[in-house]
Parts: structure tokens; C-alpha cells; sequence
């Protein structure tokens, strides 16, 4: 690096270099995405990250919010710049002048780094993929920066030798720094911060809106970690609703839900094909091949992404199996399962459900599941608990901590109650067979008067 | 249909039927879109409509904005419902009562399904896909919806017999009915109005921001098409300037269309290899196979996606031939070209550069372009001009009329004058050869000197 | 009234005309305010009414949200709309046709006049202004209503003799049409959804968002008043919790309690100083003397407003009297008293501390004073309490009818709790005098400690 | 100031103090207002400027924009928001190290005190105001800064002694540092931007909507004052677009202009009434004498605020003089004049408008006006012409300068035109007179059949 001043040659390590002029991305959630390191522009410019272009943030969520249709790209270069400004406000405002638990700017590459790849493991449909074919998104996060033939590890490895297995450890939560860790996992972090108000952006709701300026402005590093002044209360007891809310009426909806369930089961089936040798030549998914052989390297994982599936899923629908074929139809024209929420004490009644639904010509193995969501809205540290958790604290003006369910009414309301529902799917079909099988058809008209979610699910 | 007030059941005419209970979609430009009719939910859960779920509505233009997501499915439906908004004024404002010029209910359904199906027709990277196949996205428009086997026919077909003609003439703007015409297709159109601000809503810009209720509040039926009360004048000003900033800002930003360039070479150098016959056997993209032979069947086209033509990308990018290989990547991997603009005066310099690009070593047929975009953005009618336009008319308060640039100092400004650039692509790498061609890189230097341009265009 | 249709002049009543053009008011909460008939335009232009442009709507709270000054002319017209609105929903969906219980539209006039007029009773600083002369703005509305003097009144006369008195029982609750009531005063009324909405745009604050459009689409009349469809739980919801937020940050913002508590005992000195011959001849405010002398006319509180009490402050602040004058100067620029919680534990210690405020040198009378502000953010109706509160119920699709917080977690957490906080007031100089009174200030000190929330509370 | 690090205690000048902690105040165009010195939160809490909570912004627009009732301390706060964060970003990235044309951060006082206080020398209803009793703001503020008895002249001078004379010559645009004055005054400075935004958000219209953050992030010093990064263009030019919108719709708007005619006159008759003897005793507006006479004190003009004014106005409804007293109530009940456009070529109709409006029986003189409104939306520097304007320039990557009418088709559309409109004011009344005086009627007619702008007008 030329230095125009001293009319010298300066050789700026890599992980200190600058751009010779910000480039910034415009983003909906935060206007502008400001890139400064030449590290975190070319890891966006890898092979790998691109991919994320191609994943869909929220799998199936868009077939019942049509808006959300933004790909983990958006939310990763989101992560990113919440990150940095967070790195930014410590660094103005506590840095640290040696071991004093305040924040030691040498540690902002890697946070950044970490923050931008956090999901740069996850493949299409990852949820789904992952229960069928036994991968594991965090593992191949972790394989992607440490391996040697990716481009995101060569860019890396351009830090020094072992930043990619201190990226990785910060992703994985073993990094030494917790405040380092904190800032991209914990119950306020930057991924969730990002993810709440993108979707919420995305799909239309208002729900997940919450008052980040403010929040990253009353954030600040101590000894174990991330904390908030205590001035930050209502922000961040809002940010805790905000998310009660997107879980109980965005990502647990019943439609996308589903959906989830017609696509796991086309994937069983294809799976089941394959495994009975029932795949033609010439219909063969030949990039989901190392999967059903469950012998994959990181290459055939990176290949895939929606689009590849979905164009399995289009020629399927044309394959003989009439399982396949169906299942695909459904899940491309978007056919979703109906769903009925049901409780301990009607489960009892799930396999005679199933057994009505096989007499209507349904095999209940590929047409009907039971499928449960249930979300921790906040949870708090407990001896002997087997997860460790970490509390969100406020720090008053002098110095001491306190939790934020001890002075949030609203919070403690919720703290540590699982809230979310379970739920049985089965086709739409059953809701229309009136005259055909009237002893069904009572069954589930017994089921939907004592279930009143079955109407806003049926909204979208 | 049962009618409870009178116990007896009377047989409504499909055209004519409600829901049960008004369906809503969630959307973030609208907040709620409203389906009254079951012929415009079952259009949206055909297939055919379902697919553009598949289909990003700006093409390439995520590339630059990353946020732009969005397929046309969130568009299709966006315009239904500014189209059901204004239905809804017309027959509450100015309902007719005979020959009077003003709104006949009866137009309502066909109004609403050709605004649902306008952009049926639309293809996967649809310019672009276009112009190297010679498909034309408004003949398969109008194919989609005439023929029998497509599920939006038979939706349509219920309606009668010739109502899949009647929406296709509403979108070919041969239908007798202006005022049905001109909500479609005009200047200010239901099209144009959902377009702007939804891709600036996904952009993150907010130059396609206008107010749209004032607009559609202020809409009005006349003998000839439809005008606006004169108070709105602000407002549609407003909304002809929003749109002038959206092209010059986001729909002719040149990174966005140096990727079609790139996709277009790539669609081209593989239609070249087909035709050579130098495509391996297991390489072949097979659904792409009837564009290249030339005759596709409407099948072949509605299997078509982005996923689709993106899948292929993936597996050229280990072809053997090193273009479409380079292509491919390029593309996906978001390697856009450089370009600079260029005016007449400086048009005979482009050979000379090619030249220069093709002792680099880029086959300057692939690797350069030159591409211009020119908006006009309002128009008014002169006689005898080859082209027909819909000048936006006011009316005062005493029913005469008065065009909009007549009236607006800022329209008069822009009105008639096509504004845009015309533009030299070429490979990044011509910018980084300051020692291996010094000769080259001046040239090259010497046109970024008086190209201010160059520089916005490198922000993204 | 001519028709030119008809070519004859009919005479519609004054009641069911309709302006030859809608006017609209340009609002931020709700975009336009849409005014069809001359008896709300008439109503808006009474002078008893454009005088609420020159009374606050939050009083003091702009002392700490110094974006909030926005009036009740606002908030009035803004309560008019959302009913317009409700009016036309109904109408359009549920119209009577008998004795059914739905919506008969000859109720609507009643239900527009008593939303646009239902807070025309408040005065300048209303709360305090009633705590010390004895006011009543709910009496005073009716008094405006129903005197033959007011504009108002004549304006309402217009439509019928009784017009007024029916306006005024739907504002006293007493009218018989419990829809009519509930949309102005229940625990989700037009009133309290306007006045959340407007106070969080003009605060900045975006705790009180809701979703406005779900919730009118979804309300319904019954035959007891006014009802939401069961799938518009999350959006009422949503709207609780956005009270409850809006009430402990905003509304209950101790900054703004304590310049509440300067207004009171200025007033009170200033009536005390009356009462004991102790004001000077040019400097008596003659616009109160019919206050402090307690015989005052319509006319003579119709005069003021704001502006004419901050004029007497204004004139005060050179006021002999060192407290008149002192407390004067204190509200006009913005001096607030600071402030700590007690618990009824540390009761005891609050005449203790006005000893010390006394020692001081300060009155304690006109310095300290404590003030709880607790609200009760959702209640339920139990037998044998004191005052009925009218619940929040939602109806499923077979009609039946479930209580909100039966059904909604969140709300079920805060029913029936009164939260907010009771604080004591005393100057800020009282925290100055660290070496002048130790003792004092080691009292102070002591609480400080104890109470998390002075933090905050000194934020603004 | 005690410093816990080294157990010493370091004198630190007032000028370079910080807040123990960063006071925040909520606002609702930038969030948050940040306060850091101690200087800028003792100018807020002066009496000076905590009158400015008591002056309308906008003055009479809110009785068209019923929204806009925001003070002007809310826009001097915001103004300093803008300054403030102009100066970090230039601390930031253009810190001076000596003669080199960078900012130098010595200048950030001076420049955060100028933005503050710009507007400190208002009065009520300025504009007026200053028309009848010749009073200028300008002037008045410097006097407020530089006056030994204004508490900010106080504070000003703890700085240092000529410390109120500098902030007083930045607002006079004499200070030397041109980067501070065009920071305060230039075509596009804090001012503007803030008011743009706050008028735009709180009268409801969204046409004042730009994008702030782009713009302050692309600015920067240079030798000769401010300039903007090249890639702001679009941002710039959207900037001025908005601004031309914002004088056209909002600040030009008849109805608003029409009330400010009716206060003009009713102030004019208050000062003819005193002059002639003709106030009563107990009716003298005592605050408003040295005024009347000609003679007032700095602390006369100090306690006059839109309350103080408007009190007088109601006491003046009873006035015996039918003339004051049917303008107070004109003004106060918003009983606004009509108005019609009219242009070089129809001024000669005047006088004998006026003849007809004094036929009617309303004095020419007092109830009808004239009155024009033009904007230069943006101005270029012509040598030779006879006011200095400072050109928009922006920098391009070599730092060469270009002006920005150069580059932007849009803004040379309106470079150097001034856009607005001259109209005739007169009483509502004489549009009612059809049948009492047809042939006044008539010539009313006649214009308005030329002058499609009185309908717009008419609006609010």
C-alpha cells in the first residue's frame, strides 16, 4: 500500500488494510451495508457466499407470506452490519486498555468474519434436508471455513493461518472472548436482531419491529460478556415481545408449516425410490445422488441449492410414482396439508384419524403428520439446568447487574414458558368428503369447533 | 349456494359468486390483499400462477440491489388488488346508469383477471431468455390463458366460453372497453404503480415512493378512459418524477446490466455449443433442449424457472469448454463486467478496445458489449407519430380536461425527452493490467477521466 | 338541493346531505380525513371546536417528548375518521334489516358528531386545571352540546331538537345503541385507538403501533355492541400491548408527572394568593378571576386555552410573590422537579424527607408532592366489582363468542393487574447540596440506590 | 472534574467538558437528539430557548396541515442532531492535521451552538410580525447571543469571552470558516434538511422525504467550504426535487397564505386603533405596547409568543371595534379568505375587485390583499448578479468539482426559474352573493373558470 503522505511504501497486513474508498450495499432494514475491510469484500465475493443468494431465508414461510421471499444472503450482510456497528460503539465508546473487561478492538475482524458466515453452511430447505439426509448445517458451516479447497478458507487463511479455526470457534461458542460470542449467539444478538426485523419487513407484518438504534446504542461489553445500561429496559423487554410474536404468528404458521411437511415427505419418497431402485435412468436427481448414497464431499453440498431441488421437484412431476408425482405437484403449485392443533389429551386420537385418512385413499405415512413448534420466548439461568443459558442483564449506573425478568412485568409473564402449539396435518381433501364418509367428516367437524386457530391459519 | 335468509338454494352464477369469507393475503406494499371472487382464487392456485413464484421479478437486478428479491407472484397480485381498489371507487363513485362514459360493473371480473394474469406470460430472465430464444413473453401471455389445456383457462373457461379471450384482449389493449384498458396498460396504470413501489419497498430506495391513495381516490371513468380530478395534479406529478428516478437509479444501473450481458453471452455460447453439437450427453440441459431445437410446446415453456435455468448454470460450470464454463461462474458467482458510458463522438473508439480486450485474451464476441437504456419517461400525444400513448389527463372541476404537462413545470421539463446512457462492457480484468498493457489500461484510463458515471456504478 | 338528473330541486334534510365534493384533511396518522357530510364540516368550523387547536393534547408530556405538541383538534378529527371508517364497514357488511341485531345505518350521523365532539369539554391543562377549580370536562362537553349558545349546539339543532342530547348520551354512555357507545368508549374504542397511533407518530416512539386496518376490517356489531372475528386475536392483541407499553413509557414518564406537579401548586398559589388579596390590580388575570371566584359561565371557560393561561404564567414570572413567581418560571422553562418510587414499605419516610426539603428552604406544600400513576392495562368483567367493564370478545365463525385474554397468552399475563408506580417529587436542588447537607443527601442517596428507575427517568 | 484513573483532579475546560453520560432526547425524524457537552444541554435549559417550545414552526399552516403544529424547538434541535452529525463524520474522515482545507474539530462548538441557536431570535407568527412592527430576527438573534442579559449569552460566555460574538457572525455568514457557515447556510444545509423532513412528517405529505443518511455520509470539507462524494448525486438531486415539492404544495399553500392576511391586517387595525386613541384601558394588550410604540427592550420581545399574541386576539373578539374584532375572530376560528391566481397580464382587474368588494360592504384595505409566493428552487452563481449564491458542487474521484445542475437533467430543468404563483385575496362571502350582486358575481366567475388552481386550494 502506497502512503501518499510520506511518499513511501507501507506494507498494511491484509487483516488491517482498508478499501481505498467504502463500498456500501443498499439494504431495506438498515439503508446501507458498509464494507470497510477488503476480508469481509472478498469473503462476499466467494463461490460460497454468492450461493446464499439462491437460499431463501424462511424455506417455505413465502407460500403463506408471499412478500418474504429474501434469501440468506440479505440476512447475512445484515448480520454483518449490526455487528460492525456494534464493534464500532464499543470501540468509541469502551475501549479497552488492557485486561479490563472492556472491549479489544484486535478481536473486530474475527466477530465480523463470524457474524458474515454464520449460516453460510445452511443448504436448501435446510430444516427439512437436514432430517432426511443426517447433515448437519453447523458442522459444514465450520467444514466450509476450515477447508482447504473452499474459497472462503483461502480468504482466510490470507489473515493468518489459524484465523479460519477461530472463526469457526466463535460460531461454534468455544471462542475464548465471550463477548465476541455473545454479540452473534445469545438471547439478544445480532442474528436475531437482523432476522426479526427482516422478516418482519419482508413478510408485511409489523410485529417484529423494535428499537435497534437504540439497543446497540445502550449495548456494552464487561468482563463475561455483553450487557445493556439499564436505561435500554423498555427497548429491549419490546425486542422480547417483538420475537414472542413473530414465532407465534410468522414461523409457526400452520400453512408454512405444512408445507414443510409435503416437502419432507417427497423427499422420503424420493429417497425410498431411490433406495428401491425405482429411479429411471433419465429422471435420476443426479446432484442429490451423493445424498441418497450418503456419501457427500463439501463440493456436491455446495452445489445445491432451491432452484436445483425445485428442478427435481418439476421433473417429478412427470415420474410414474404416483407419490412422487403428487407430492411434488403439491408442494410446487402450493397444495398445503390442512392442520388441527391437538393436546395430550386428544392424541389418542391421531391413529384413528390416520386410519380414516388410509380408507380415504390417502397412505398416511406420505399424507398425514403430527408436527409440534413450541418457542422459549425468554429463559433464564437455572442451576442444574442441562442448557446453559445466557440471561439477558442490565447494568445500572453503578456497575451493578440485574436480569431483565425481575424488572419486566411483561417479560416475566413469559419467561420460561414454552408456548407454541402441536399440530396434525392431513389432506384437504378429508374436509370435502361430507357426503362420501360422513364418520369422518364428524370427526373433524368434532376437532374444528373446539379449535379455533384452525380459522386464521386458513388466512393465507 | 344456500341462502340462509330463505332457506332455498339459489344456483349464482360462478362470475358472480363470494367467498364464503373474504380471503386475505398479507403484503407489504398493500398490507392486505383482498380476494372477494373464487375465480381470482382459483387462478392464483393454478399452476401456471403459482409458478411465477419462480420468477424474480427484476432479473439480474438483485445483483446490485440485494434486496430485490421479490418474484413476480408478489407483483401479479400487487396489481390485482390496486386494480380491486379501483373497481371498488369507480362503482361507489361514478356507477353507470346506461351510455353515460361512466363505470360498468359488469367489466369488474374481466378488469380484475387481467390484471392478475398480465405478466403470466413471463419467462425466467425473460428479456434476456427472449431475445436468445425468440420467445415473446405477450404471445405466450395471451397463449396461457386461449388454451385449453392450461389451468387458467379452464378457471377462466367457467366464467364462459369466451372470457379467456375477452382478459387476453383486455392485455393486448384490443379490447373495446378503455377505461378497463387504460387500468392495465397507460401511463399511470395499476402495472406501473404496484411495479414502483414495490421494487422500491425490496430495493431499500425510496425514490418510487407517491401517494397512492390520493391517486386512486382522485381516478375517474370518462367517455374515453380514465382521467384524474384535477386536485391530484401534485400527486401524479409526483408519481412521474418517482418513476423518471427509478429508472435512472435502479432499473438501468449499469452493474445489473452487465450481469444480462453476461447471462446473455453464456445463453448464447451454450445455444452455440448445441448447435455444434459439442453438448456431452450428460450435460444436457434437457428442458432447455426444445428452445434450442426451436420448437417448444406451451409444456415446455411453463417448466421453465430461474431455478431451472440456474441449475444448468451449476452444472456448465465444470464444462468442458472454457467460455461457457467462465460464463457460468461469472454469473452465478456475481463477477460483473466493467463498463463506461460512451456517446456517439466516442462510439468509433469501440472497436479499437475490443481489439485491446482480445489480445488480453477475451473473446471480445463474450467478454464486450455495448447496451443502452433510454427511458421516456412521459409522453404526449403528436399527430402523426408511429407510436399511440395515453397522455395522463386531469379534469376540472367543470369536466374539461387538461394534460398533465400543461399544468406541471417539473413533468414539462422531462416530458418527451429520452433520457438514459449507452454503455461499453468489458472484463474487470482490463483494469488491472497497469504493467502487463500499459497501452490498453491508458485508453481505458483515459475514458474514466470523463466518466463521472463510472463511479456510482461501481457502488453496489 | 337541485338534481340535475331530474331537473328539480329536492330538499334532502340537513342530515342526509352530502358536500357536492368530499373535503379532505391531509393527517399523518390516518393519510386523509375524509369529511362527507356539512354537519362534521359545519362542526369543525365552530369556533368551539378550531379552539382545541390551541390545547395540547398530552398537556406536559412534550416537556419530555418535545415532538408531541400536537392538539386536540388532532386527536379529535383522528377519532371522527377511524369511526367514519367503522360506520362504513358496517354498513357495507353487516347492514340491518330489522330487529337484528346488526348495523342500522340511521345510527351513523349520532356516532360521527359524538366522535369529532367527544373530548370538545377539555380545557387548557385539563387534569390539573379540574383538580384545582373544580371542572368537569365530561359535564362541560354536555354543556356544549346541549347550551343554545354554543356554535356547536346550533350546528346539531340543525338536524334535529333532540340531536344534541342523543349526541351527548352516546359521549355519556347512556345512549341505547351499545354499538354506538362501544365505538367510542370500550377498551378498544376509535378514541383510544387514535390517541395510541397519533401520541406514538408525534412522540417518536413506536411502542404504540398496531394494526389499525386488520382490526377495523375485522370488527363487527352484535346485538350487544361491538365484537372482533376470532382471526384478528393477534392484531387486538398487539393493540393491548402497545397500550401497556405506551402507558409505563409515555404516558406515565415521571419528567413529565413532575411539571404536572409545578402546574398544580402554581395554580394553587395563584388561587391562594387570590382568595388572600394578594394579587395586584394589573397584573390579575381577568380570563380566570370567574375560576378562582367559582361562578364561572360557558363562555367565560370557552375562552381559554393554553396560550392564555402560559400568558398569566408569562406575566407572573414578575410577580411579587418569590413562590408565584418561582414555580412560574419553573413550568415556562421547563425546570422539573426530580423524583423517586416508594413502596408503601418506605411510606413512612416521605414526611421525613419534606422535613429536609423544608430545612432547605423550600415550601414543601409547593415543592414536594407525591403522585401514583397506575393503569390497568385489560380487565375482565367480575360479578359483584364496582364498575362494569366492558371485555374485549371475540367471535368464532359459528357465532359463538370467547373472552380475549381466555385466548391470548400474553394478555392473560397483565389482565386485571394495576401496574405503574408511586413516586415522590422534590427539587433537583436537593441532590446539589452534598456539602451544604450531608444528612439530607445521604438520605437521598440512600434511595437512590433503591430505585432502578431514576435512571431512566432522567433520560428526557 | 475528578479523573479515576489517575486519583487526580484535572481542571477541564467548559468547552472540551463531556456529560457524565450522553443526555438523549427522543425525536421523531432522527430517533434521538445526542447531547455530549455541557454547553449545548445549559443553551437548552435557558429560558431564551425553552420559549421556543411556545412558537409554531410553520405559523398559520397548521390551519391547513392540521399536523404541523410543531414548534421551533423542535426544529433547533434537530438542526443541531444534523450539525452534529456532519461534524463526526468529518471528524472522522477528514480530520485536519494543519493548513490543509480537512475540518478542524476546534470549529465543532462554534458550528453545534450556530445550529442551535439560528432560530433563537423568532418571535410569534415571524414573518408577520416583523412585516408590522419592524422588527428583524436576524438582528434580534444576535442580540439575544451577544447581550450580557440573556441567560445564553451567559452560557456562551463561560466559553470564552468572545465566544458569543463567533457563534453570532456564523449565523450573520461572516465567520470566517466557510465549512462552519455552509454548514448552517447554503442550499443545502442542516436547516433545510431538517426542515424538509419535519414539516414533511408532521404535516402528513411525504413529498419533503430524502435521503439524509446517504447525503451526510457523502459529504465532506474542502478549502472553500462543503462539498459532496460525486456518487451523491442521485441523493442530491432527489434533495432538491423534494424541496421544489415542499414550497408548491406545502409552504405556498393559499388557504395558509390567507390566514397570514387576515393576521397581518388584524394587527395593522390593533396598531391604527392605538394610534388613534381608540384601545380601551382594560382592553390594552399591555405586552404588545412597547411595540405599538416603537420602543421595545430585548426582554419585551422575549416574552411574546403565539399565546401571548392569541390571547390578545380573544379579548379582541369583544372589542368594540367591529373591525379588530371580526379579523380576531376570522383568525382564530379559521374563517380563511378565498383566493384566485392572477398574473401580469389581469392585474389591472384588481382595483376594480376591490371596488366590487367594498361595494359588498368589506373594507378593501382590510379584506383584501395581494400576495405572492415565489421559490428559486436552485440557483447558480452568474457573475455580475447581485446576491452571492452558494452552488451545489459535487467531487469526483480525482477531486475535481462539478455543479450539480450540470449532471442532473431534473434540477437544470428548474435551475434559476422561479416557480410559484401571485393571487388576490377577498372574503368567502363574495362567492355567495349570486344572487345580491350577479354582475361582482360574474367577474368572480370569469376568473375562476380561468384558474384551475382554486380548486386544489380549496382542499383544506
Amino acid at each position: 500500500m502506497y502512503n501518499r503522505k510520506k511518499g513511501v511504501i507501507i506494507i498494511t497486513a491484509y487483516r488491517d488494510q482498508l478499501l481505498p474508498r467504502e463500498k456500501v450495499l443498499r439494504d431495506p432494514i438498515h439503508s446501507y451495508i458498509y464494507i470497510q475491510s477488503p476480508v469481509i469484500l472478498d469473503l462476499i465475493n466467494t463461490k460460497e457466499f454468492q450461493r446464499l443468494r439462491r437460499i431463501r431465508q424462511l424455506g417455505t414461510a413465502s407460500s403463506t407470506f408471499h412478500g418474504a421471499e429474501h434469501s440468506r444472503f440479505t440476512h447475512s450482510v445484515g448480520v454483518y452490519e449490526i455487528t460492525r456497528q456494534i464493534c464500532d460503539t464499543f470501540q468509541r465508546n469502551y475501549p479497552s486498555k488492557g485486561a479490563d473487561g472492556l472491549w479489544d478492538n484486535h478481536e473486530r475482524l474475527v466477530a465480523l468474519c463470524a457474524a458474515l458466515l454464520h449460516d453460510i453452511g445452511h443448504g436448501p430447505y435446510s430444516h427439512t434436508f437436514e432430517h432426511i439426509f443426517a447433515t448437519d448445517h453447523e458442522q459444514l458451516t465450520a467444514a466450509i471455513l476450515t477447508s482447504p479447497e473452499t474459497e472462503v478458507n483461502q480468504v482466510l487463511r490470507r489473515v493468518s493461518d489459524d484465523f479460519p479455526q477461530q472463526v469457526a470457534s466463535v460460531i461454534q461458542k468455544t471462542y475464548p472472548n465471550q463477548q465476541v460470542v455473545q454479540m452473534i449467539s445469545s438471547q439478544i444478538d445480532a442474528d436475531r436482531m437482523d432476522y426479526l426485523l427482516r422478516d418482519s419487513y419482508y413478510t408485511g407484518t409489523n410485529y417484529g419491529t423494535f428499537d435497534l438504534q437504540r439497543i446497540l446504542r445502550m449495548m456494552r461489553p464487561y468482563q463475561n460478556g455483553i450487557t445493556f445500561h439499564i436505561s435500554a429496559m423498555h427497548a429491549v423487554e419490546d425486542y422480547i415481545i417483538s420475537r414472542f410474536q413473530m414465532y407465534q404468528q410468522v414461523y409457526f404458521h400452520p400453512v408454512s408449516r405444512s408445507m414443510e411437511v409435503i416437502l419432507n415427505h417427497l423427499l422420503q419418497r424420493a429417497k425410498w425410490l431411490f433406495e428401491h431402485q425405482q429411479f429411471q435412468a433419465e429422471n435420476t436427481p443426479h446432484l442429490l445422488l451423493p445424498f441418497f448414497e450418503d456419501h457427500f464431499s463439501l463440493t456436491d453440498y455446495l452445489k445445491l441449492d432451491d432452484g436445483v431441488l425445485n428442478t427435481y421437484f418439476i421433473d417429478w412431476c412427470d415420474n410414474q410414482d404416483p407419490i412422487l408425482s403428487d407430492l411434488a405437484k403439491r408442494f410446487l403449485n402450493r397444495k398445503p396439508l390442512k392442520s388441527i392443533r391437538f393436546a395430550k389429551s386428544t392424541q389418542y386420537l391421531i391413529p384413528k384419524l390416520q386410519a380414516l385418512v388410509a380408507e380415504a385413499g390417502f397412505d398416511p405415512h406420505y399424507y398425514t403428520a403430527t408436527n409440534n413448534c413450541y418457542d422459549l420466548p425468554y429463559d433464564i439461568y437455572e442451576p442444574g439446568k442441562n442448557h446453559q443459558v445466557t440471561q439477558i442483564k442490565l447494568m445500572r449506573d453503578d456497575g451493578s447487574l440485574v436480569e431483565l425478568s425481575e424488572i419486566s412485568n411483561l417479560v416475566k409473564a413469559i419467561t420460561g414458558r414454552f408456548l407454541g402449539d402441536e399440530r396434525f396435518f392431513f389432506p384437504k381433501q378429508m374436509l370435502q368428503l361430507t357426503s362420501t364418509n360422513p364418520k369422518l367428516y364428524q370427526h373433524f367437524q368434532a376437532y374444528l369447533k373446539n379449535d379455533w386457530l384452525v380459522d386464521p391459519a386458513s388466512q393465507a
